[in-house]
C-alpha cells in the first residue's frame, strides 16, 4: 500500500527561502512567519497522511455506488470528511464573514497540494465546493451569499459545476439546457448535464449545483448562456433545508480513475434555479470558478507526481536487483538496491526536479493571485492570467508522465493494482482533460493570453526573467553556467517562438495554433527553469548564512542542476517544431487521413 | 464501442512497395506475391475485426475469474479461440513438420499486428504459446518436439513462460525455485512464479509451462538456472493426456489492463519437469523465447497505437466543436468537426506518422529475422539483435504515449470506460514493462548490443543509413531537403552519441548508462526516420510508375514530411541529454533524495 509523507520542509523552503512571503507587502503576508505557516502545514500534513492517504487505494477499489437515487461514497470517506470539516480546512482561505479563516491563497495552495496528493478523488468534494463558493462570492447578491456561503465554506453543503452536456463540452455555445423565467424571479431549469464531479453523494446535507443554461428567447450560442444556483434541497428563508428540488442523478460514470469521486449524469426537470450574476453573462461567472479550478487542477498534476515519486523512491531503496556497474554498493546483500542504477536515477531525478519546480511555480502563482485580490495589483492579475493555462496544461501533462515514470520503477508490480502505482496514473490522467482539455489550454495561451492587453503580460514575463538573470549573473561562475545561462537560452527560445507567431500567425493563424501545445510546454519549461534558478539562488544564500542544514540546500542545488542540464533543453525542440509551422500539420485533406 | 479496421493496404505497401519482398533471395520470399499476401491479410483482417475486436471491451470489463482452481476466460473467448485454431493462424510461421504453414516471419508479423490491435489480451494466449513452441523447437530433443509441438502449433495446448518470482524479475540470479533430479531423468520442480500470462485458463486441453529453476547443487546465481518443460497434465508416451501434474494457479492478479488475459501466480509443488536444453543453460534457452517475445511486445506498442488512432480519427471527424480559425468548414452544421483544428491535427499526425513508421520498422526487422533463420545471414542476425531492444523499448514507450494522445482527442469521454479509449492506454502500458522493462532494454542496447562483435552491427547500421542517403540524394531537391537531410542530421546525432559513450563510458560507465534511455529513443527515431525516407522513396516511385492511386502515395509523402519535420528533430534533445553525462544524474547520495 502506498504511503504519503507531507513535504512540509520543501513547502517552507519555497514560502520562506524562495518567495520570502513575510517581506511582501500583500495584506496578510506579514503574519506568515515560519512558525505560523509551519504549524498549519504540520497539522494539514498529519490529517492528509494519516486520515486521507489510507483511504486512497480503498476508495479506488470500492468506488461510488448508486442505489435508488442515492450515491454512497467509499467506506471511511464520510468520517474523514467530518474530520476535514472539524479542522476548518475547507474555509482556510475563505472570508471570515462567512466562517472562513481568511488566509492568503498561497497558504491555501500549500495545504491544497497535500490534500490532492494524499487523496485526489476525496479532495475533489471540497475542491468543487470551494470553486462554487468563490463564484457565489464574486457574482452573488448579498442575500445569496448569506444564504449559501456559510454552509459551503464549512462544507456542510457541497458544490458542483454543471457545464458539459453529452454533445458538448468545450463548445458550450451548443448547449441545450433551458431556463424558463418564473413570476417569482426564479427559473425552471430543464436539461441533462454529464461528467458532474461530486454531483450526488452522502457526505453533505445539501448540494449547491451551479448550472449553465440558456434562458428562453436569449441570444444564440455562447452569448445566451446564464449561470444558475440550483440547490438539491430548496433552502427556506431562515436557512433551513426545505423541499427536494427536481434535480436527480441519472447514473454514475465508470471511469479510468478517481473512482472515489462520484462523477454523475445529472438530470434537471423543471428544477428551481436562481440566476447567479447577470442574464446571458454566465460564462463570465463560470470563469471565476474555472480559473480557480484550473490552478487547482495544475496542482493535481504536481500532487500525483509527488506522491507517486515518493513511493517510487521507497521502492528504489528497497528492491534489490543487479549490481552497480561501478562495483557492488551493498556487498552484504544478494544484490544492490535499484537506486544504484543510473537509469533509475535519471527517472527519479526527472520526477524529483519536476515536483519541486512545479511546487515553486504553483506557490509563486498563488502569490500573484493574492497580490491581485488583496492589493488590487493589476500586473500580477495579468501575469497569473497568462500563466494559468501553463500551470494547468504543462503541469498536468508532465505530472502525468511523471506518474508513469514512477510506476515504471516498480516493474511488473507497478501494473498490479494492489501496489497502488497504477492508481496514481489513472487518477492523474483526468487532470489533462477536465476544466478545459490541455489542447484548449494551449489555444487559450496562444490564441488569447499572449495578445491580452496588447501583449503586455508576456512582455512583463520576459522582462522578469531578463532582470532576474541580470541581477544574479556574475557573482559565481559556476552558478552562471549551471543556472543563469541555461535559463537565458531557454527564455530566448520562448521569445523566438513568440516572434515566430507574430510574424507568421498574422498571415495564417494555423501557423500559431499548430505550435500551441509546443509553446505551452516551452513556456512551462522556462517557468520551471526560472523557479529552479530562484531556488538555486535561495539555496546558495541559505548555505552562506547558515551551514547547519547544508545537505538540504546542497541537494536543492544538485536537483536544480539536473533540471537545467536534462530537462530545460527541451525548449529547443519545442522551438524547432513551432518554427516548422503549419504546413506539414495541415497538409492532408481531412478525408485522406 | 471502438472498432478496428485492418490496415491491409498499408501492410501491402510496406511488404511490396517498400521492402519488395518478392525480390529478396530469402527462401520462401519469392512466393510472396501481392495477390497471395493480400489474400492472407484479408482473411486475417476479417477474423480480427469481426471476431476478436468485438470481444476487446467486453473482455476488459468482465476479466478472468478464478473459481476452485479453474480460471474462466471472458465470455466469447473460447469460441473465438476455436475459430483462430480452425483458421490455422497459430501455426502460420511454424514448420510444416509440426503442422504449421512455414510462412516467413514477415508474414507472421503482418498478421500478428492485426491480432494484437484487435484484442491484445486475447492474442497473448497464442502469442505465449508461439514463444514456448519456438523455445522447444530451438532447444528440445526430437522426442520433446514430437511430443509437444504438434499440439502447441495448433494451439490445442497453450504455452507459458515462468521467470518472475515475488522478489525477483529482472535479476533472475536471485531465483529460488528448485529442481531436484529424479532417477528417471525427470526433475521435481518446487517454487512460486508470479505474473504468468495465460498461466491457467479454460481454452486448451493442456498447458505447457516453461519454467526456470535452479538444479540443486548447481552454480550460484544466473549460471545455475535451467529451463524445464512442466505440463499441466502429464503427457503419455502415445501423446494422450495423463495425470494432473502438481502445478496449480494460486491466484489471478488484479491488473491495470489486459484483463482478458489471466495473469497468474503459479505454485509448483514437486511438479514433474523435463529439462529443456542443457543443465544450467536455462537463460540461453529462455532468450529464444524472450527475443521473439520482445519483438512481439514492440508490435503491441504499434498495434495499440494504431487501433487507438483509428478510433480517435473517427471521433475527430464526428464530434462537432468550435469553428476552424480560418473560417467555418461545415457552415451547415452547428459547429465544425474536431479535425479542422490545428492542435487536433498535430496529435493525429503524431499518431499516424508513428504507427506507419513503426509498422515499416517491425516488418523490416522481420525480414532480417527471416534472412538470419532461412539464409543463415549472420549480418542480418547481428543487426536484428542490435535493434531488438529499440523495437521493444522505443515502440512501446512511444506507442503508449500515442494511445494517451488518442484518448485525449475524446476529451471527457476518453476517461469513461464505456468508450474504450482508456483500455487502449491501460493495455498498452504493460508493454513498457514486461519482457524486460524498457530501462533494461536501454541497458541491453548500450551495455551489450553496441559493443557486440566489436561494434560491428552498429557500424553496419550507420553504413546502411549512409549508403541509403548517398544513393538517393541529388535526384530531387525537395526530397533531399524534406527526407534525406533530416535523416542525415539525425543519424549524425546518433553517431555523436555513440562517440560520446566511447570516449566517456570507459572512464566512467555511468556516463553511458545515464544516457541509455535517451540513446534508445534517439536510435528509435533514426530508425523511423530511415523507414519514412524509404517509404517516401517508394511513394515517389509508385507515383512515377502509376498515378492511378496518387492520393494514397501523396498521403504517404505528406505523413513522412510531418515525421521528418516534427518528430525526428527529437534526436538533438536526446543527444544534448546524453552529452550532459552522469554528473547531474548521479550527484546525490542515495540517502539525500
Amino acid at each position: 500500500m502506498p504511503t504519503y509523507t507531507p513535504p512540509t520542509k520543501d513547502l517552507q523552503f519555497v514560502l520562506h527561502d524562495v518567495l520570502k512571503v513575510t517581506e511582501a507587502d500583500t495584506p496578510g503576508y506579514a503574519d506568515l512567519e515560519p512558525e505560523f505557516t509551519g504549524a498549519i502545514l504540520e497539522e494539514a500534513g498529519k490529517l492528509t497522511s494519516e486520515v486521507l492517504a489510507p483511504l486512497n487505494v480503498t476508495g479506488d477499489k470500492e468506488g461510488c455506488r448508486l442505489e435508488n437515487g442515492v450515491v454512497y461514497t467509499p467506506a471511511g470517506f464520510k468520517e474523514a470528511f467530518e474530520k476535514v470539516k472539524e479542522g476548518g480546512w475547507p474555509g482556510l482561505d475563505m472570508p471570515e464573514q462567512y466562517g472562513g479563516q481568511n488566509m492568503p491563497a498561497v497558504i491555501g495552495s500549500a495545504v491544497g497540494e497535500m490534500f490532492s496528493a494524499s487523496n485526489m478523488a476525496f479532495t475533489m468534494y471540497q475542491g468543487l465546493t470551494h470553486g462554487a463558493a468563490s463564484a457565489i462570492l464574486a457574482h452573488g447578491t448579498d442575500a445569496q451569499k448569506d444564504k449559501y456561503l456559510p454552509k459551503m465554506v464549512s462544507c456542510e453543503w457541497t458544490g458542483t459545476m454543471n457545464l458539459t452536456e453529452p454533445h458538448c463540452g468545450t463548445d458550450l455555445g451548443l448547449m441545450r439546457t433551458k431556463a424558463v423565467p418564473q413570476d417569482d424571479g426564479s427559473y425552471k431549469i430543464t436539461g441533462q448535464k454529464i461528467f458532474i464531479s461530486s454531483g450526488e453523494h452522502d457526505m453533505a446535507d445539501n448540494i449547491i449545483h451551479l448550472v449553465l443554461a440558456k434562458i428562453e428567447g436569449g441570444p444564440e450560442g455562447i452569448k445566451g448562456v446564464s449561470l444558475f444556483i440550483v440547490p438539491k434541497f430548496n433552502v427556506e428563508e431562515d436557512g433551513a433545508i426545505g423541499s427536494r428540488n427536481s434535480v436527480a442523478v441519472g447514473s454514475i460514470e465508470d471511469k479510468m480513475g478517481i473512482h472515489g469521486n462520484s462523477t454523475c449524469v445529472m438530470n434537471y426537470d423543471e428544477a428551481t434555479g436562481y440566476l447567479l450574476g447577470e442574464e446571458h453573462k454566465g460564462m463570465r461567472a463560470m470563469f471565476t470558478m474555472m480559473n480557480e479550478a484550473r490552478l487547482g487542477v495544475g496542482m493535481q498534476g504536481l500532487a500525483q507526481a509527488e506522491v507517486a515519486y515518493q513511493n517510487a523512491l521507497t521502492y528504489a531503496h528497497d528492491r534489490l536487483q543487479g549490481r552497480a556497474v561501478t562495483g557492488a554498493e551493498a556487498p552484504d546483500k544478494p544484490a544492490d538496491p535499484l537506486i544504484v542504477h543510473p537509469d533509475i536515477r535519471r527517472s527519479l531525478m526527472d520526477q524529483k526536479s519536476f515536483a519541486e519546480g512545479a511546487r515553486a511555480f504553483i506557490l509563486w502563482g498563488a502569490t500573484m493571485i493574492d497580490a491581485a485580490h488583496r492589493s488590487g495589483d493589476k500586473d500580477a492579475d495579468g501575469l497569473v492570467s497568462l500563466l494559468t493555462p501553463v500551470i494547468k496544461g504543462f503541469l498536468t501533462d508532465v505530472g502525468y508522465d511523471m506518474t508513469v515514470k514512477a510506476q515504471q520503477i516498480y516493474g511488473g508490480h507497478g501494473y498490479i493494482e494492489e501496489w497502488g502505482m497504477s492508481q496514481f496514473t489513472r487518477d492523474a490522467r483526468i487532470a489533462m482533460i477536465y476544466e478545459g482539455a490541455n489542447g484548449i489550454q494551449a489555444l487559450d495561451l496562444v490564441g488569447r493570453k499572449l495578445a491580452q492587453d496588447g501583449g503586455k503580460h508576456v512582455m512583463a514575463f520576459f522582462d522578469l526573467v531578463k532582470s532576474f538573470a541580470k541581477e544574479n549573473a556574475g557573482q559565481d561562475e559556476a552558478f552562471d553556467k549551471e543556472f543563469i545561462e541555461p535559463l537565458k537560452a531557454a527564455s530566448k527560445d520562448l521569445q523566438a517562438a513568440g516572434m515566430y507567431f507574430m510574424q507568421n500567425g498574422m498571415k495564417n493563424p494555423n501557423n500559431a495554433l499548430a505550435g500551441s501545445t509546443d509553446f505551452m510546454h516551452l513556456f512551462g519549461h522556462v517557468c520551471l527553469g526560472l523557479m529552479w534558478a530562484k531556488m538555486g539562488l535561495a539555496a546558495r544564500e541559505a548555505l552562506a548564512n547558515d551551514p547547519s542544514d547544508a545537505t538540504f540546500y546542497e541537494t536543492k542545488l544538485a536537483t536544480g542542476r539536473y533540471y537545467m542540464a536534462r530537462q530545460l533543453p527541451a525548449t529547443a525542440l519545442h522551438l524547432t517544431r513551432i518554427q516548422s509551422g503549419a504546413d506539414t500539420v495541415m497538409a492532408l485533406d481531412a478525408a485522406n487521413f
